[in-house]
């Protein structure tokens, strides 16, 4: 993560800054405020703004014309009543707005996440960076063989570099013609940018404001925290997690408990479960359960399947 | 308006609080926050929290590290364009949150208005106070004669004390019999809550907190601010309109030029122009345009009907 | 459920006509099409159009040039596949809409669901039906014990006829008048039938179009048919449900098994059930549970509380 | 647009068949079916299912059990009155569903628009096609001099040859290292997909399904169909807008007088316009607009601007 001068200038003018506010303000996240939490090789998340904290939940959910809030035991046992029972309107009471820079091909996979709001830096207005993304050497991992959309073994050696290699001459070529194209020749003006750009890799670094309420932005969590995820949009999740423990302590506990370790059992596990509990021994093929799901739901027990 | 002496001192509490804070700060609506402005009888619409001032708006249209701001003229200007361009994605980084006291009838034109966050106090779990909306002697009006949705004269004398008879006596009837239904008699329970609601009738008085960004506020705004809303819930939007110029100034003012007093021509329309400031005499019938569409023509261009 | 003839005539010529299409067809739903399913006493859920099938879920998951359907059984293994991975998008690929007829309380809840596409009949356009839901006898219940926003005991005998009588009495009177304040009195013109309506009562009947794509339905299902839900509103769910189940049949059952069956369990409930397949026995307070989330658990595995 | 002899068995077989509907069936759209209609180079469009017509338009805007119409004039008018004065949500209930190839620049501009339901392919389990854009002669233009975010003069001869080489070679390249990033290499397994199609360039094309009400869709089309999008997104929404011709004709012609050819005039403008039809000379310096809002005034008139 390389920043200008300028730019941390202009970052530190903005943490200095301080007004008196009759708002509900997170000192924990105040001192966040602003700074670039780095992601990858140059991405970063900045907290921009935000609003609410854990009480306006409540305060919320009460409907009330004050706090709202009683003791922080009983705040914190509301919240965790609300996030079990899926009431999320109150969570959407608070909301955060982040600074965000990130490849192309992982903004494609966040903007599917529609309720939120995006101001994105236009490559039809300004020329992008020359940054890109190229991945660690424990993030390079070969196709997995038994998930079509997962990853495998990491790459080592001259594989690892030959794959490298190819990344990065391939995006710094494509980005010094981009750069090219868009400049005058001899006469001749050169290429718009709105046409110039497609000449970019996808793994260029792009930029937005992201905004998201704090009910959407936990889905957003939620899924994309999940292993299943891609790695280099878990990565960001995880940072912005990070950001909501600081944030909304009750919320995240809650969350931590009830959502990102939570597991859903469909209603044939639940008859499994049931057989189980009562001494029987269930195997898959008396189960009624599909091997996938039988699977998922042994893994969900922290069983691992038999030979 | 009126508030429990509890209510009063929840608020003055909230009030008295004050807090540092590194965030876009508007000591014109911190002026305003918290404080009950008061809507109809006894109806109000609270600040309860902002986030974002105009400068954000800049800030992200400019996706910048720092304040993204230049000269407060520049920003105006910018604002103003952005405005008039409908990009309107810079106004979604504002968000605003409501308390709202409102009659049942109002909220339910209200909650129409989709991309907003609610939450309504629930008469399933709490009793509703006995308070209902009655028209002020200049809103008691007779339906139009003209407009199949609309008011005509006011009404009065004998009439109007008729009519607030009939009113207020439903009313408070209905509220009774509501909490008469709710209590034990002899050896039975009262009436589960959630039924007995259906007794209220629909100028009885709800609350809720709500929640939108700066743009569909505006949108909410510009169609709610509107001749043809019903007078009950215009005069929110006025009030609300009231909290925007203090929030946002030059948003408001682009708002006011660009979205209030502008008027849409359709094609049609545009020709009849082009004909009547080349010189030409147009009349209805050889105007290609419907009569209604011709009278909103004149209308927009500040000219009553001919005879 | 009283149909004027005039209205019977309109259904009938809409189901009478019939044309040829390319498009996906459910014989099952076309069979419902347009007819009123009654609900409550006076209420009713027409399906109106629809826009494909179980095959079109996963002609979109494919993003395929076909159909994209494969064997039926290999569509429904992928189909529950979706469901119980909540990859929800293909299932926004299919779209229903309804005509209902509902009390406007029952309306408020409903409305609060944001993903759908409403229009509601205006009352200041035109005048409310003399029409009005009463509980029948089984639905008349006291407030909850246990449950602030639940029922208890079914209303019996005197109390049950006292109940329905103040229902019915205020909601006849409070329309009788409602229609009266409508109406010209001497040489006085009658009130605005914007400001009239708020005469009326909860329990009146309203009627809106209501469209939805088959992902929000179920999420709107799996919240209203739940035993929590009022039973008044999950009446409703319950008939939509039906013609889920004859529109795509596949996806009803994925969804019976794996939302309306399935249990979540949390962090901490997952490790007291390790335990208890592991053989130890387990009681509240070791289970770091609290007493709520103890009993919920018990009942996911269909285990009543010991005294 | 090239297309496999088995894509196309798949539409010609879902062209072929037929089913009766008691659904509203728009004959123009049913023959436009399923057919890929060519756009860009390899792009399309294609119209895969629908729900609803101009007819379902006014039967929602009445509330009514029957089909709603009147006669076709009539409705027609109500449509236009509807349009005019933004009642939009009866044309929400009209929808569309879409099969959309188009490239990755361009998808990443339309999918910004959220209200609306997308599949797309996902190059996390599939190997995306050797497709990319290259632009015609015609479209291959110069950076506007005047608009930063807009194009100039067409490139010509060398310059025109020189640009496309460098966009084709890039593309070829590497579209042909993803390819090889894929295989396994020696002992070696290959790269994993979702890594791997970081190489790839922005004018690759990807697919979609795309699904859409008709309010949504025309609010789409308005931005896109508009001067100022860029072409490339244009020629996709042109396509759209003729198939909305062939489905709702009543509600084209609307839209087209009353949002495609419509200009809303600010505040100040009818200020000017009022004084200009009464006779005044005004010009830019005594108008109290600013050149920028005095030159849209002008262009929306007709005429050009004074040397």
């Amino acid at each position: 993560m390389n920043l200008t001068e300028q730019q941390l200038d202009e970052i530190a003018a903005l943490r200095a800054r301080e007004a008196p506010t009759r708002r509900a303000t997170v000192p924990a996240l105040e001192e966040l405020l602003y700074q670039p939490l780095p992601v990858l090789d140059h991405g970063f998340v900045r907290v921009i703004d935000y609003m609410g904290d854990d009480a306006a939940i409540v305060q919320a959910a009460r409907v009330s014309y004050g706090a709202g809030t009683r003791k922080v035991s009983e705040d914190a046992a509301l919240i965790r009543y609300l996030m079990r029972h899926r009431h999320t309107t109150p969570f959407e009471m608070c909301e955060i707005k982040y600074h965000v820079r990130l490849p192309i091909f992982v903004a494609r996979q966040w903007i599917r996440h529609r309720t939120a709001n995006v101001n994105e830096i236009s490559a039809r207005y300004s020329i992008l960076d020359r940054e890109f993304y190229l991945p660690a050497p424990e993030a390079l991992a070969a196709q997995s063989t038994t998930n079509r959309q997962g990853r495998g073994a990491v790459l080592e050696g001259e594989q690892a570099a030959r794959v490298l290699d190819v990344l990065r001459e391939d995006a710094l070529r494509c980005h010094d013609h981009y750069r090219d194209l868009l400049e005058p020749h001899d006469a001749a003006p050169g290429l718009a940018r709105e046409l110039a750009r497609m000449n970019l890799t996808l793994n260029t670094y792009t930029q937005w404001y992201w905004k998201c309420d704090l009910h959407n932005l936990l889905h957003f969590l939620a899924l994309r925290c999940e292993a299943h995820a891609q790695y280099e949009i878990r990565v960001y999740a995880e940072r912005m997690l990070e950001t909501v423990q600081a944030w909304v302590p009750a919320t995240y506990a809650a969350f931590r408990d009830c959502r990102l370790g939570a597991v859903t059992f469909t209603a044939p596990m639940l008859a499994v479960l049931r057989r189980m509990l009562a001494g029987q021994t269930v195997t898959q093929p008396d189960s009624g359960l599909g091997k996938r799901e039988w699977a998922e739901m042994l893994a969900a027990l922290g069983q691992t399947l038999p030979d």
